[in-house]
């Protein structure tokens, strides 16, 4: 513990404060002792076993616990097999092993006791990643938990608190971080630049302790803002050899470098289009260039025009990815991975779950997520996305490839990070929730949301029933309540733009950014099988999708123009359901503060504070969203209210 | 002519070149050799007349220019009798004689000759003045003609510009000037501080010479920020003092103070209700401070709530001036004049004349207007101004007092200055029309707007007649153009929050600046007389505004709800009111930019390719305001246009 950071879920109490006994560590010389693995182990065991006698070597006195690797698991892949006198951990190698020291502490801190148990877990996908959107002057775009801890005034930073960062997202099963904003502005153009390489290479080292790959965004017309060149078409040979040289350089001074995330093409950042050449060239350019290090280009799928004229109802954003990319499909190499946002639009409260993660069946593909809650309340409402994830990976891309769900298609995820260097690490304690969780789930998508959130709660908060029941209510209800009150029946885009907080209804629906919700006096929404969108699903989806009578509640107002008198399958005309889940989502954000009050005797003062001044900017926020996005609805469709509750 | 900044209207060029005999100029002792009515007449007749000799003294032989000054005028009084044979010009001072030289000069240049006339003129309101909203880092608030040329990083800056400017304004009539932001923050805090003594002495001086009182907006806080008190609170002993002790300092380095401009307890300006005292207190304190030096303390009106609850019905803004400052009436000194907006929201395109001009009989006024094109088209697009100046200073605020006119209510007229550091000063030349127009007609009201713009045109375009004609329509028909595809029927603020640039009909509507249409699908506009806003205005007015059938069409939606099926004094709906002036208004728009191609023959290129570029925007924008407004309306009202045109 110290004065500007909390050590969140590792922060690890006496577990057995009586025990006088040995404890002995055992491991042969294929295990580093100076490894994350033992180190952790050490860290540990001296805090829960604060009167234990620590010893390295057989002891068979005490407990024991053996760490060995095992060349027959995968590199990531760890087995524990543990009871009351200790345990043996063994891992498909120092990383793994590691993942299986983390799992075991897990285990015991949560257990309250040295538990019996046998297990062999791998993780579902090969890269688990963060990605930073931090900028090199110190600000996060979208961050809502103070600056960057990555970049001060345009300089690297690397200190104890980017170690304890590492150990944090190892911990949770990350294992590649991209630490700079996918939008290259500034001083963050030259990171790749020979200035850096010095502070790359102690980040790289020190992030490759704790099994993660360091990710670069880079700006795609380098080879001009850094090189010095006059061109940056990927197809033109001295632009290529430019990037192998870079990649040389970067590679020999930090060789634990993952590779490069790049945002081309899309809102104002250069690309291939420049030079009349197409994503796949400009992606395997720089596949290439980085191949001979073991690197990979993370290429985000996030293309669209955001200078449409709110006037021209045929062209449909939610086309633009899938209609960029289909047509790409196999011409990627193989290290490109084509990064999706989990839907067609921009993370917003609900979307459908974007079609290229079942078209794009010849690609490596990972789903991007956003733990920043952008548009999910800016850690000033508390709003859970865990559950909202695992339905998005458990969702069946199609019904004639097996196994198509969403986790079966994609070989990795990455999710925008939350984090910044307030002291809590996401602004609001709870959103530590959405980090770690991201972690374990992409590691072990098995586990259900309440599974990672009651873990969560467990290692942040202690084994108070009470406070467990209290957070596992809050958290596992805080999406359908901050949906409830703010984005009815899939209807995005009804915040303030700019800022995404707070509701303008209208704020987006005469702009360029292709997000309208066409309301009238009668009826709202887009109906997406007239765009063509519909079309991009396989039946029967597609189908599902078009028809109003057939389409979900929660995803209506996405896929189809309705009536506000149209009758959901819930029996509530569209009307009514927008008034109800306005008020019913209020009322539940009014229980979780009351909850959260509830257990204040049993939190941290400062922890208890900081909750309760965001649970009362919530309720003011999610009052403003409840009466203005009513009112929007009232007036339009002139429909009171069932229950003849106040509308503006 | 030089390559930084135009002469605008003062740009002599020779009027008889052929001339080559003498041309005298004549004058007493008491007339000031190198002031600036002899220098200014020096200057003209040299470029107007390259080929005469120009001599001082007795010459019968040639045009003789007669300058005297005469007792039996007021101070900024001038006569002039002028024939073939040249002119005699008296004025009651220096800056009588100088209004004087420009009359005349303006005179025979639009006429193109040297004319018979005898004219005696007083200036019909004592205080004419610009406040420029410049910012000390060399921004202008508001400001759509590039950077300030007063400040520039932070500094003071006097120059050749400064000269040239001084010249312009006090050829236009005007005599003040608050060169920094009523907005006082960062460096411009100490604007009034040692240090920057030096430089106001300089522009004193400079300004003084054109007969202008320089002014100060000041931090209400400055005896804090400034001396480092512990306190501003205008009844604290000290605090007077404080500010007599830095009046004395500042006159004594710049005699030509006119003394400080001061927004309080206003948009998050401090002021004296921090203290528990009034408006009063805090203007008469400072009164007191600057009265032994002649000084004047300007005390804007503009004071509301900027936090206002959207869901509360009840609070009106627009009342919120009178409210405050009617109490009042009788409090204030003599040195203190209320500086009231021309209406009482915040410069809209229409609005109702401020109550406070009928209601404040005891106390100084100056009506304050916007030159800068906040919420008119931001320079870009084409608005003069003038006619709708004109009509408010006509207009008569009450029927039971004679005279009742605002201008026979007023002492002084302010305007926010719309200059900075482009070419032709103003952004767009046309824009020039503003900032001359309104010297002009504050000095002598009893011109027509009409007179006012041809005198303009002829003197900064020369004496074309197409293009007098072409920019004679464009103007007079740009304030009602600019109307028709903004702002129908009195509707303010639905404009985009922040920029004010472009149409967003919600955008301040579920906000907290007081600022709501309430439209819904039967009607719009707010119900004035139940906020209690129409009895702020004495019988038959306050009669004429709470009544919809008989208030004025243009003020219909500012002062009542009505249905958009009422009918208007016109004969049409609301709602095809709407629908027909944003139509009309747009070709209008589309007639503007013809007529301004019509004269690209007759224009500096330079000229016409800046105006050019402005149409072309103009038509884009107003395109833009047309269908977003109709769009708003029609999706509300469900009304299709009569005329079957396309609606979004």
């Amino acid at each position: 513990m110290n004065d500007k950071f909390s050590s969140l879920w590792l922060d690890y109490k006496p577990l057995f404060p009586g025990f006088t006994g040995r404890a002995a560590i055992r491991c042969p010389s294929r295990v580093d002792r100076q490894g994350a693995a033992v180190s952790e182990l050490i860290t540990a065991l001296k805090a829960m076993l604060p009167a234990a006698e620590l010893t390295f070597g057989a002891d068979s006195a005490g407990l024991i616990f053996e760490l060995d690797i095992g060349d027959f698991l995968d590199v990531e892949e760890y087995m524990i097999s543990a009871d009351e006198r200790g345990a043996a951990v063994i891992g498909g190698s120092e990383r793994g092993l590691m993942y299986g020291v983390f799992a075991y502490l897990r285990e015991i801190r949560t257990a309250g006791s040295l538990v019996r148990m046998n297990k062999r877990v791998r993780p579902a996908l090969g890269l688990r990643m963060l990605d930073h959107w931090d900028n090199a002057d110190g600000t996060v775009e979208r961050g809502y938990s103070g600056s960057s801890f990555f970049f001060r005034e345009g300089k690297l930073v690397v200190d104890e608190r980017t170690e304890m960062y590492a150990r944090l997202i190892a911990s949770a099963g990350i294992n590649a971080a991209a630490i700079n904003n996918v939008n290259v502005r500034g001083d963050a153009v030259r990171l790749i630049a020979e200035e850096n390489l010095p502070g790359l290479a102690r980040l790289s080292e020190l992030f490759s302790r704790w099994g993660i790959a360091l990710y670069l965004s880079i700006d795609f017309s380098a080879p001009i803002s850094v090189g010095g060149m006059r061109t940056a078409d990927p197809l033109d040979p001295a632009v290529g050899y430019w990037w192998s040289n870079k990649a040389r350089e970067l590679w020999k001074a930090a060789p634990g470098l993952g590779g490069f995330l790049v945002k081309a093409d899309s809102e104002g950042q250069p690309g291939p289009y420049a030079y009349g050449r197409d994503h796949a060239d400009g992606a395997n350019m720089l596949a290439r260039a980085v191949k001979p290090f073991g690197g990979r280009i993370i290429w985000r799928a996030f293309v669209y025009n955001c200078t449409q004229d709110w006037r021209d109802e045929r062209t449909d954003r939610a086309c633009a990815g899938y209609r960029t990319f289909a047509p790409l499909d196999g011409h990627f190499d193989a290290n490109v991975i084509l990064q999706v946002k989990n839907g067609p639009m921009d993370f917003q409260v609900r979307e459908p779950v974007h079609p290229l993660f079942g078209a794009m069946r010849h690609t490596a593909l990972a789903a991007e997520f956003q733990l920043a809650q952008e548009y999910t309340g800016q850690q000033l409402h508390v709003c859970c996305l865990l559950p909202m994830f695992r339905e998005i990976l458990m969702w069946n891309t199609a019904c004639d490839i097996q196994p198509g769900r969403v986790i079966d298609r994609i070989q990795a995820a990455a999710a925008v990070a939350n984090t910044g260097d307030s002291f809590c690490w996401t602004g609001s304690e709870l959103a530590g929730a959405n980090l770690y969780g991201f972690g374990r789930l992409t590691f072990e998508p098995q586990l259900t949301a309440e599974d990672i959130i009651d873990e969560w709660i467990s290692l942040t908060f202690g084994s108070s029933e009470r406070v467990r029941e209290a957070l596992l209510q809050i958290l596992l209800g805080s999406h359908r309540a901050y949906e409830g009150y703010t984005a009815p029946l899939g209807l995005g885009w009804l915040c303030k733009p700019g800022t995404h907080y707070g509701p303008d209804p209208w704020g987006y629906e005469f702009d360029r950014w292709g997000t309208y919700n066409r309301a009238d006096r009668e009826a709202v929404g887009v109906d997406r099988s007239r765009t063509g969108y519909t079309s991009l699903y396989p039946e029967p989806l597609r189908e599902l999708y078009s028809d109003p009578e057939k389409c979900p509640d929660e995803l209506l107002l996405f896929f189809c123009r309705v009536k506000y008198t149209h009758v959901l399958h819930s029996g509530k005309t569209v009307i009514q359901h927008i008034y109800d889940s306005h008020f019913d989502g209020y009322a539940e954000a009014e229980e979780f503060a009351r909850l959260w009050d509830s257990i204040e005797s049993e939190l941290d003062p400062a922890v208890y504070d900081n909750g309760r001044r965001r649970f009362k900017e919530q309720l003011r926020s999610a009052g403003e969203w409840r009466d203005v996005i009513n009112a929007f609805f009232h007036r339009l469709s002139g429909v009171p209210d069932e229950q003849g509750r106040k509308l503006y």
